[in-house]
């Protein structure tokens, strides 16, 4: 069996290393000198994120036995809010329609923070109103998209595709029905994060 | 006797139906296609709010017996700061200005939450604070307010108004001195947020 | 022996009464009548922290026995963002620069907070992480400094001392190696607050 606390140290170093290869890559980047560099805020929240976690540290016991490790959308709220201004700004949207996808995906993962630390039933309604902020993140996003250029409209799906995974997961974790155990689930988090977070920030820091 | 849970659901019911409202309302309109659909957050961070007090979830017991809901005040830090924005765009001030309204308004309310949470006579204190952050983005919203037309100054004392009760029902409610019962409370906050959140927000959309 | 709240209690009527003289101080001042009044909020916020501590609200005490007042490290997140904006406000950064140093900021506090309130060893990996966001706060500063006027480097070369001094604190204080008193902790941040939020406010409120 593997113990979750591995998988969240291993996060841990992943995303301290990352935070240091974002950091060299925009600094050396003389094109994105006065950019904004999200990406090293995203890796940099992440890592705090996996340390609270590795060490067990503010943890609620779902009712199926399994442990839910609940800051984990609180620091989501954070990192993930800089993430979609990021993506905002590259499908070139005007700066209130930016704050409005920052602040839909602030209030996903604020609702998705109640949804976990709630152990009861209601925890659903929280999960719903989750969805309802995450459907008006997305549609702020792709509303008009058509008039982006393909290459955008690439990167949208890949959010689209790979953030909707997050809460699949949440719902087979203990978190919802309790089907995956808690390992498996901070295996699958981390992938997800893998990907949303570093694998896109690397594609996005290089590409033209 | 009502109970204050059934007032709590019905709010949540009210603002849920007002979100979906909001975000028709504000897509429909063409010539506020680009800006900040402030009403919808509004709404949907007080429908959020609703559901936690509905569920009795976090709340203390003043020394009088009432149950406090201080989560209320929380969630006012977020969807007020976004409607007072909105209020001082509306006044056209600049951005800086906006800013101040915006951290005075979270101010008041954080320093309501403070004041709300605390059950010792200390909790006056938190409310003089609050009352000085409101005072604070009175001065910063009325201040040069002559220059502006009749219709913003109309806005202005339509919000002084409304917005001045909320303190009041604090200081009679169990948070206060404990003069009107706990459904009682509830219920006139919630007249009131419909009043500032729901009927403020449809003017403002509907306008010109 | 001082007790400490007596020096919370003082520290709240300083920065009460600064929160006051900084109003009055850039409210006369026609040159900066549309600017982000922003040391008026710092010392309100850190009004509001001192009063929390003066009565004793939310303390953990320390392995060595110390009390730790861990909510001062949240306070300073809000309050410490807005000065170290309006920091890279007059070391004149592009607004994205700004962004980037008031996050470090809010990061390095937080963080702080994280190290204040674990009482085992694991809280030195959080001092490790707020050191990373705060040496990424100075850089992002500093960084091509010398491209600007002699003045505002001086002003530089202030903050990076007297900043480093609260991790030296830290450090020495129940909340590190306990070799300092929990009064004599408390007198040491209080002037070191004085010295970097009320006598940098009116050297910058008032240079030119």
């Amino acid at each position: 069996m593997i113990e979750e606390s591995m998988v969240f140290w291993i996060g841990a170093l992943i995303f301290g290393l990352s935070s240091l290869m974002f950091t060299i890559l925009e600094n050396r980047n003389n094109s994105r000198k006065n950019t904004f560099n999200s990406h090293v805020f995203v890796s940099f929240i992440t890592t705090i994120s996996y340390c609270i976690m590795a060490l067990g540290l503010a943890t609620v016991t779902a009712e199926g036995g399994g442990l839910i490790y609940w800051t984990r959308w609180l620091f989501y709220a954070g990192s993930c809010s800089i993430l979609t201004l990021d993506i905002a700004s590259i499908a070139k949207k005007p700066n209130e329609k930016k704050a409005e996808v920052a602040i839909f995906t602030f209030l996903t993962m604020f609702c998705g923070y109640l949804a976990s630390i709630i152990l009861t039933v209601d925890r659903w309604l929280f999960f719903v109103l989750s969805t309802a902020a995450y459907i008006g993140m997305l549609y702020t996003i792709f509303n008009k998209a058509n008039e982006e250029s393909s290459k955008i409209s690439s990167i949208m799906w890949f959010v689209l595709i790979t953030w909707s995974l997050f809460p699949l997961v949440w719902v087979l974790a203990p978190t919802g029905f309790g089907i995956i155990a808690v390992d498996i689930t901070a295996i699958l988090y981390l992938a997800l994060d893998i990907v949303t977070k570093i694998i896109f920030g690397i594609y996005v820091s290089t590409r033209k």
